[in-house]
């Protein structure tokens, strides 16, 4: 039974403005795993640095950030694109190409310094936006 | 020292198209735990239903929605507003009250019907916009 959505509005935007932007080595869509191998540095927008306070060094943090570079999304695909495994749903997977282009992933503070986060686990493109930080 | 965040662009948009919306008996805005104690419905956009395949019952996934009734955000706040905890960033709370009003909460499917997920564990309030779910 398919429960109609009509009541909803549909083509509502639902609109951000980046907070942070994420800088690191990594400036072509590659494996996660090796995006993820090297840390990455969030730089915060210095009107939001207040913030930050709270944060530590080892405490982990859900980043979630804007994929920027991601390509047309197809609803059904093969997990990281593996031709050999069998093609499943969008939403049960973590492809950047997707309806909504959000990643999100959880990350290892290394350090801290002003506006700007030293994190280890990031899967994030070099200069991608990042939407949010919250604790995990 | 503050590195600056010029070179990018400050006031880009982000902007996103809801892909389901939340349905439960929480209309008004309370406590998480209170939201989380009851199941909720996520009906999914009819044209999306495809992305669903392979979302199996008593899995976990990320629900990211929109909170659309949070309330003006300050950078330093009470932890859950208790006034007797000392003021923390936004960014190591979750509070609902922040500078890109996204709230991300992994929850467990009860069910599958068509384009309706039952799930566990949701803090969303009755008729938020979904904007993505993901393998948690």
């Amino acid at each position: 039974m398919n429960i109609p959505t009509h009541e909803n509005d549909v083509s509502q935007k639902i609109c951000f403005e980046p907070i942070a932007w994420v800088k690191n080595g990594s400036n072509e869509s590659t494996a996660p795993d090796s995006i993820r191998s090297e840390p990455s540095k969030i730089i915060v927008r210095e009107d939001l640095v207040l913030g930050l306070q709270g944060l530590e060094v080892g405490s982990e943090i859900l980043v979630l950030f804007y994929l920027d570079r991601s390509k047309e999304y197809q609803l059904l695909q093969h997990p990281r694109g593996d031709l050999t495994r069998p093609i499943r749903g969008v939403f049960s997977l973590r492809s950047p190409n997707r309806p909504n282009r959000i990643g999100a992933t959880i990350v290892t503070i290394l350090g801290i310094d002003d506006n700007v986060l030293t994190v280890e686990g990031l899967d994030a493109l070099n200069n991608s936006p990042v939407i949010d930080i919250k604790s995990a």
